[in-house]
């Protein structure tokens, strides 16, 4: 069971895709697009969602998660969220592919086991998991692991793990 | 010269197709693409997006405007404005079209030249310009038809009408 996990952003969109295997987690491969800030943001946005088909087309995940903020410092970086957000499902669902959304807090209760945990900790969670001698960088691919994580973790994909009930919504 | 401009909603999305011809502003349609709030997000936003797709193959207008609001109500509707925005533009950009944003201050004093106008006054003005009977309903669409216009204007497209300076970006 393959899973694609993104943090979206409208200059730096992070992935990460990871397999289930038994009860195994094991990364695929993780990175980020990004583009310059200088760009239009309709090139901007195209670069992105074009980036993300071709991850898509590349490593064929089953399914996609995506990090979906509720809330934001303020009203210009809610509607750049939105823009990502909506970059990200748009590159999923024209792929044929279900869409799974996830909060921040639900991404950490679900890796760490605690909803307040320290970005930090869930980044080295997310290197536990995986079996990774380093954390994975940049920082926004280890956060897109980190949603695949949880949408494994969330949907009992793991033979060995409990379902965790409902999810982030 | 053929305009398409958007009016973006991820519940109701206006949208109005502006031909000028000489100094002729002549509309060629106007309408809503609409879903229902109990669809999931991702359900609508590729409904959205591909309703889009359809509208710009059956007019293949040359350019597209899209009203880009920099403020909101709240950090809810914010996002939601960010999600319809890229919906929109890259419906555009994924169709090798050029996109143009306008804020809605800029739409208003483009098209009754005055930024402070009521949506009412701009709705009257649309229909004047297209020298239509009753204003076209429902209202996202001639909002739409009033982004479209604005364009227009702007880029003095019309024979008669001197190039109103920088946009509203």
């Amino acid at each position: 069971m393959r899973i694609l996990g993104i943090d979206p952003g409208t200059l730096v969109m992070g992935y990460g895709v990871v397999d289930s295997e038994g009860d195994d987690l094991i990364m695929v491969d993780c990175g980020v697009l990004s583009v310059s800030s200088h760009s239009s943001l309709e090139g901007r946005l195209r670069t992105l969602y074009l980036g993300l088909l071709d991850v898509i087309a590349r490593y064929q995940p089953l399914e996609v998660a995506v990090e979906e903020p509720f809330v934001a410092k303020n009203i210009h970086s809610a509607l750049v969220i939105g823009q990502a957000q909506a970059v990200a499902i748009l590159a999923a669902v024209n792929s044929g592919l279900p869409v799974f959304k996830y909060t921040p807090a639900w991404v950490k209760q679900s890796v760490t086991s605690y909803g307040g945990s320290e970005k930090g900790q869930v980044k080295e969670m997310v290197r536990i998991q995986l079996g990774l001698s380093h954390i994975p960088e940049p920082s926004d691919a280890a956060d897109a692991l980190a949603v695949a994580i949880c949408h494994i973790l969330n949907h009992a994909y793991l033979g060995c793990l409990p379902r965790a009930g409902d999810g982030g919504r």
